[in-house]
């Protein structure tokens, strides 16, 4: 197989970044981020107002780089664009990831009419354009990002989005539920590379195992679609599609230019390609963190433990209405009960009320072992219950992780519910206390392969539609 | 009109709490709130097997107790609760908060025979029930509370909740986003008092002007339906009802005995009645929350600005799917940005993207105050956006809030977004500072009565559900 142009252009022996500046904005804003995260290439500010910008030499032009330049992020404005490229083209650059923006997006005809001038330009001197209107590339591994904040650590999550604003908030959020990225693009306009370049790159990237989208309109949609397709059958693929109803569609065209068509037809077309749709930035988030936790799970069958009272009825009428199958306790759990004696055998039942057991021998962990030896269950979800009651005495995470018996579960997918709550003390010391208790059982669950959400209903629309991507993967 | 009769209930001279024990069960459980909270009245611990717990005399039965006995809380066995009755009627208790459970909910014949012995009983001794299977009474401004952890300060929403946990769950959360509670029931089988009891008596409260329900089962149907319809006329009701599928009726009946119904009728009489319906505890606080902040709104017509790119597109997209209406930017707003040189009056739009805005005079706060200013709009949604960068400097609260002009929209109203996202930084210190001007920043828009939401989506569909509260209400 040949290798894919993208990969090349993402690893650059060089990066000039035309338009640079001193100031706090974005021309230091592309700089800062490379020297911080420690970029291992040549980094060459480009701006003939100065001589050095972040302690290293800068130069006027492209043009005079005395070593060899393979990448330019370009923040000069739209109309210096056009002699950007040239002295690019003489430099022998072979991408130009341009930040400039103010095109086609702007509605305006003369912007449209610059924005295809470029392409046609950039085509004939053969390089390869990122965006326009688009924050760029994320590659932790390569130590190239385009703002200083994002976590420095590689992982397997792919993410192609025509809003760099949208790769902030999803890296952000993505981080705290212990994903990583592979490489994140933001790419706008779309111009050159399309939605189906970066698919197809991320579908062949040993890299990345999940592929996140954030799709305001398709450039191509047959090769999309057949480039989904052909994805899907090995990395599961989910989507957020901007520009839904009447509103978002005129927003999108101001946005990244995109032409968003009907939402029935492209229901039916990610459907059918075998991805997953998701309504927004946290749906997409949930659900990536199951495929990148969980393994493939080809039943719908859940039991649920933990709860008590109001929310393992609640439990069971939301896994219910996210397409889980909430089956009654089996006979033999009954009996085995039955037979070591507890006086609940004939009471509990799934969800596992945990507030009506006697003894404390049928705990939430003796619950979820016996559940997970049971083969009719497919999947396991409990509450981590972190309610703190000031009279229990401060718990260490690994105390407070024991009972749940996350080395017993045979392999069986377990999603854990850490709500949104606070801790129950008025008083200051033990907030810090349980929050700090909180991260680190959040962090000893995802050690151990179990992700966490902040509701029972995210965590069940989450499995569902991790579900129906194997199920349909495996029925083609 | 006559008191209610739980008005005299929920402000007993006395409690005594029957079975209250030295261990760190739940008979020190309801005794360590009372004391801690610093209720008023007498205190009664009652266990023959002490002769004082945590430092208050206690006597071997109600009979026993010297001075006037109004509340009982019991969490004897069910088997001892007769006798206890009986005790407390030759002491002329008033009401019973029955904690004790193992009745009608466990299936088991004997448990419900004795359950309904217990309501004779207690109606031939002309004492009232709470309960049984419940957690009783919050309510902090007579400093009564089922756990020490509650906050101790009150607020206007009444909460009426089959499950105990559920408030729990509730208030934890609610607390969060500024609310606070004039009382919250746990009423579980509702063997006496039942779901109209509570609602009418929330009706007539002056101290609750929202009234949240967590309701399993109605009891009588007719009379909850009326009660609701008359309630809603001047107060809004938020309900989320549990039992809804099969496996959640399944779980109804094992945690407070109750029959669930089919949920298209459950639905249709919830809006006949003017109430709004919440899926889940999240949703039924994001409503809550808009209650308790925002004034009556009649229109759906919604201005969104502070957004950048895709999260605009998507506030649009997820606005008009949660009922609201995203209305092209008026002109007359774009004819005042012409005249003031604004160079984007014929790009910008609603959602406001502020990523396109070419110098600082157009900002979030501009804007707000703009759409502020002009009919057409009825309500606005702002993304208050917490993304920090290590180069801006570390502002305050104050100076952060400065930038939306909330001294400045003109009553309109107002719903912030502050997303569940990370802070943007690899340094602990700063995500310290970070999560700690966030906290300020919440506070200050909640004093500028401005509710905050973690996505665009939950405050959407919270808006939504109190515009259409307020549209049936003024129709009718």
């Amino acid at each position: 197989m040949a290798t894919h142009p993208l990969e090349e252009i993402l690893h650059p022996r060089s990066i000039a970044v035309v338009g640079a500046s001193g100031g706090g904005g974005r021309g230091s804003g592309f700089l800062a981020p490379l020297v911080e995260l420690g970029y291992r290439g040549q980094i060459y500010p480009v701006n003939p107002k100065y001589t050095e910008i972040m302690g290293i030499k800068a130069y006027a032009s492209v043009k005079d780089i005395p070593g060899v330049v393979d990448y330019v992020i370009s923040s000069v404005p739209a109309s210096q664009v056009l002699g950007m490229i040239s002295d690019s083209a003489a430099k022998g650059v072979k991408a130009i990831h341009l930040y400039t923006a103010r095109f086609s997006e702007t509605g305006r005809k003369e912007a449209a009419d610059l924005e295809k001038e470029i392409l046609n330009q950039a085509r004939r001197a053969g390089i390869r354009l990122i965006g326009p209107n688009c924050m760029g590339v994320y590659y932790p591994g390569q130590r190239i990002s385009f703002s200083s904040g994002m976590p420095t650590e590689s992982g397997s999550v792919g993410l192609a989005s025509q809003s760099g604003s949208a790769i902030h908030e999803i890296v952000d959020m993505a981080a705290q539920r212990g994903l990583r990225f592979s490489k994140a693009i933001s790419y706008g306009n779309a111009l050159d590379f399309n939605e189906s370049d970066y698919l197809e790159y991320f579908a062949q990237d040993s890299e990345t195992n999940v592929i996140m989208m954030y799709i305001e309109g398709v450039r191509d949609g047959r090769r999309f679609y057949d480039t989904l397709r052909r994805t899907t059958a090995t990395k599961p693929v989910i989507i957020v599609k901007g520009g839904r109803g009447q509103s978002g569609i005129r927003a999108t065209a101001s946005h990244t230019a995109s032409l968003a068509g009907s939402m029935q037809v492209w229901e039916t077309m990610v459907s059918q390609a075998g991805a997953v749709s998701a309504q927004h930035p946290s749906e997409l988030v949930d659900v990536a963190t199951a495929f990148h936790f969980l393994p493939s799970i080809s039943g719908r069958r859940v039991g649920v433990a933990g709860g008590a009272g109001g929310s393992s009825v609640l439990a069971a009428d939301l896994c219910e209405e996210a397409g889980l199958d909430v089956i009654p306790l089996p006979m033999e759990i009954r009996e085995e009960m039955k037979a070591q004696g507890s006086p609940i055998w004939d009471w509990i039942g799934n969800p596992a009320d945990m507030s009506i057991r006697i003894d404390r021998s049928w705990d939430t962990g003796e619950m979820l072992k016996i559940m997970a030896g049971n083969p009719n269950f497919d999947l396991l979800i409990t509450f981590v219950h972190a309610h703190f009651h000031g009279g229990q005495g401060k718990v260490s995470a690994e105390t407070f992780l024991e009972q749940y018996r996350l080395n017993e579960l045979n392999n069986k997918p377990l999603l854990a519910v850490m709500e949104e709550r606070g801790q129950g003390s008025n008083n200051d010391d033990d907030h810090t206390w349980f929050r700090e208790l909180m991260e680190e059982v959040k962090a000893g669950l995802m050690a151990a392969g179990v992700p966490g959400y902040p509701s029972i209903e995210r965590a069940a629309g989450a499995a569902s539609k991790l579900i129906g991507y194997y199920q349909r993967r495996e029925s083609r």
